[in-house]
């Protein structure tokens, strides 16, 4: 088996862009097949390339999950880091920015965002709780934005911040499952998503 | 196998109770080990009776979804119907009524509504899509809904009603993902949801 580990050399100009390929190549078949019933065979069957120069790159397939889920996650957090280094914004429109970028991220990626949801579970315990703390860093973010804008006299005094933050997170997530190329405008739908929730945490004013 | 295939007497006192029994037994079988990976034998196993009882009852593990999904279905269904028909109130007064029935509906079946979502896409094509069809039914009630509180001028005349609807239904389905017991209450949540989305459709006044 070890002989027949070697991946083509022509697919693997960058190890990130190798990590791309293998990873989208990851989401199609879960997505298709369901996490259950894929197999790594299936993964290389989408690469075109043979199943031993997988096994170079991951032992099984769960760590074509987990790394498919880390990899979502560095992507989210960079929209997280950009939006937080914006200037001159107050709490909401920071929030509103942020939820847009969410949305479009989403969008743009359905296949990864649909496995996200779907599949999260099927990690072991521990890899599942380095994903769940990965996503608790953007939930304490939006609670801490949401808090701020309360505390400045932008956003509803008496609403709780946890759920609120939760509302706003199914608004984002949820496009995933009902989000449609040709019948949906990408940034009509964001920009709806954005405004539908931030009004949710404004309330009466 | 025909001749073992009848229930145990004492555990079907009434058709609708053993159906209520079966399907909430499959509901917890499917969520724990996941559909793909369970079994008929499995459920079987979960109600303590033999599997050729089951076999009276269904044919196949799909079924068993199909059944858990439509019961769901009619359940919902009557939670509409109830407040389609309570009297005196304005669109948007029904609209919250129907969102907190509906995330308290949610919070009292989360397994059989994690099913749901997990696993729609394991039905055949003609099954889904007559599931697909009874969801329609909630969309274009609250999408009419929102119209209707546009035109009474309640609402945002702006906001786009199809893309408002998914945000709420949004709202009311993800409680299934974060809602603890113990940890949230029931009535909070319910409130507080059914408070967010109605403040996305009010928009600016």
């Amino acid at each position: 088996m070890a002989r027949t580990t070697k991946a083509a050399p022509s697919r693997v100009a960058t190890p990130k862009k190798r990590d791309r390929e293998v990873l989208d190549a990851a989401a199609r078949v879960f997505y298709q097949r369901g996490y259950s019933d894929a197999s790594v065979q299936d993964v290389a069957d989408e690469l075109g390339i043979l199943k031993g120069s997988l096994y170079h790159y991951i032992k099984t397939k769960e760590d074509l999950l987990f790394r498919l889920l880390l990899e979502t996650h560095d992507e989210i957090y960079e929209i997280l880091e950009e939006v937080a280094a914006l200037e001159g914004l107050d709490p909401l429109e920071r929030l509103e920015i942020y939820i847009r970028k969410q949305v479009e991220y989403n969008i743009d990626n359905l296949l990864r965002v649909s496995v996200y949801y779907h599949d999260l579970e099927r990690l072991t315990e521990e890899r599942r709780k380095q994903i769940v703390a990965r996503r608790r860093e953007h939930e304490q973010w939006v609670i801490a934005l949401i808090k701020e804008a309360q505390a400045q006299g932008l956003a509803d005094p008496d609403l709780d911040p946890k759920i609120a933050a939760r509302c706003i997170f199914a608004t984002i997530i949820w496009t995933y499952r009902w989000f449609k190329k040709g019948r949906d405008g990408r940034e009509k739908v964001a920009s709806t998503c954005a405004a539908f929730a931030l009004r949710g945490v404004i309330g009466k004013q």
